[in-house]
């Protein structure tokens, strides 16, 4: 698994770390607060939060009320952050891919995975395995990389105009679902993508209600702090579905 | 309502005929085919077509078992036809737009629309109106223009490479919603954007279930037919959707 290995690299987890860390990121400007309004009530229940990094999320869903967090990832450099600054007692954190929570021996109310479905190559086998690993009523909530962002073959790019102003982004081979290249700071990702379509379909047809979608578009504070979010405007960078195991 | 001007048009109805009956059309090659797949059992049904046209479908609904079908547009032009050449005793034409549906005085258990739901500016509206004019477990099915075509402020263009061939679509303003302008023929059609996620909310808001969505791609025997239709896959023209009144 590529991403694994690249995960692991000393020097792409500062990377990674100071990115994540900057106020001014997608991240912590657009994607993460509107992932934070649609976490369900969480008092009492148990979480599994899939690609969980720093652990940064594990330890807010017990501040917000979960008795017991699983936050799991590929990365072991990435936990050894993650049990040096976000432990405790309540949460565990484990070495597995998100291809392998079927290995896990408990069940959860609530399953989140922030921006790392899109590495997964076998999305509906992985619908399946939440679905069997939620409880009854259990909810998902998943951000991912926007699919017009996923769609063409050689990464996404802009058309600018005379400014320098970036105006539309050329969308290709949005029906045709598979392996794409994202193209993060110097390196490159596999990512798969997949259409609006085929996303809905795997988790209506594996039992699961869909209950909001959000594309999340730039606030006016993010605006404030980064003009340059309005391209969010143009096309997303992200895609959240809150979904509920009926 | 432009639209209804533009269509009450003798021309403009001749021509649309001449277009609907063109086998080798984006509709009879790949969203009619798609929406015939989608349809739910029929037998002893009542269903409201929206936008019927020329009543080919509302005859094709009694086929199939419907023991009652209304269907309406705004084009008195084109009900004429629908009445010549697609009457029964079990259908009835009604010259109404879509955004009055609230004044027929019986309840459905279908919905159909054919790329026409574009056309109305107040979606929630609509969809709450359906929501009271469908039975309980009513199935709502809709094609409408696909949002990736329709985000562009000047509607969808193409990027061709050397040989003239389609490679990409420049997409931009995909998270403003409102009018557009659609380019058919020689005319200009206002239509309105909506993203995925308004479209799937509204429907989730207002008590409707996702049941299936399609974007549908080039067919084998499409291509043989029309090879032009491979551009599909790079942006697909339709979206269709089927929801469930719960």
């Amino acid at each position: 698994m590529i991403q694994n290995i690249l995960f692991n690299e000393e020097a792409v987890v500062e990377d990674y770390k100071t990115v994540r860390n900057k106020a001014e990121s997608y991240n912590n400007l657009i994607e993460q607060p509107t992932m934070k309004l649609l976490l369900p009530d969480l008092k009492n229940k148990s979480v599994l939060d899939m690609g969980c990094g720093f652990g940064i999320n594990c330890i807010d869903f017990l501040r917000r009320g979960a008795v017991k967090v699983t936050g799991i990832d590929i990365s072991e450099k990435m936990l050894d952050v993650a049990k040096a600054e976000n432990s405790d007692v309540n949460i565990k954190y484990i070495k597995l891919g998100m291809e392998r929570i079927n290995e896990l021996d408990s069940k959860f109310d609530f399953v989140y995975s922030s921006l790392a479905i899109h590495y997964i190559a076998d999305f509906e086998k992985l619908i399946k395995d939440i679905y069997s690993k939620l409880n009854d009523n259990g909810i998902l909530l998943f951000s991912q990389c926007h699919p017009i962002t996923t769609a063409p073959m050689e990464g996404a790019t802009w058309i600018k105009d005379e400014q320098g102003v970036k105006i539309s982004s050329p969308v290709s081979h949005y029906l045709e679902n598979g392996r794409r290249i994202l193209n993060w700071k110097d390196m490159q990702y596999p990512i798969y993508h997949r259409s609006f379509s085929f996303i809905i379909n795997a988790l209506v047809e594996n039992g699961f209600t869909i209950m909001k979608i959000v594309e999340p578009a730039p606030t006016n504070q993010a605006l404030e702090i980064v003009p340059g979010m309005y391209d969010e405007i143009h096309r997303p960078t992200s895609i959240i579905i809150k979904a509920q195991k009926v």
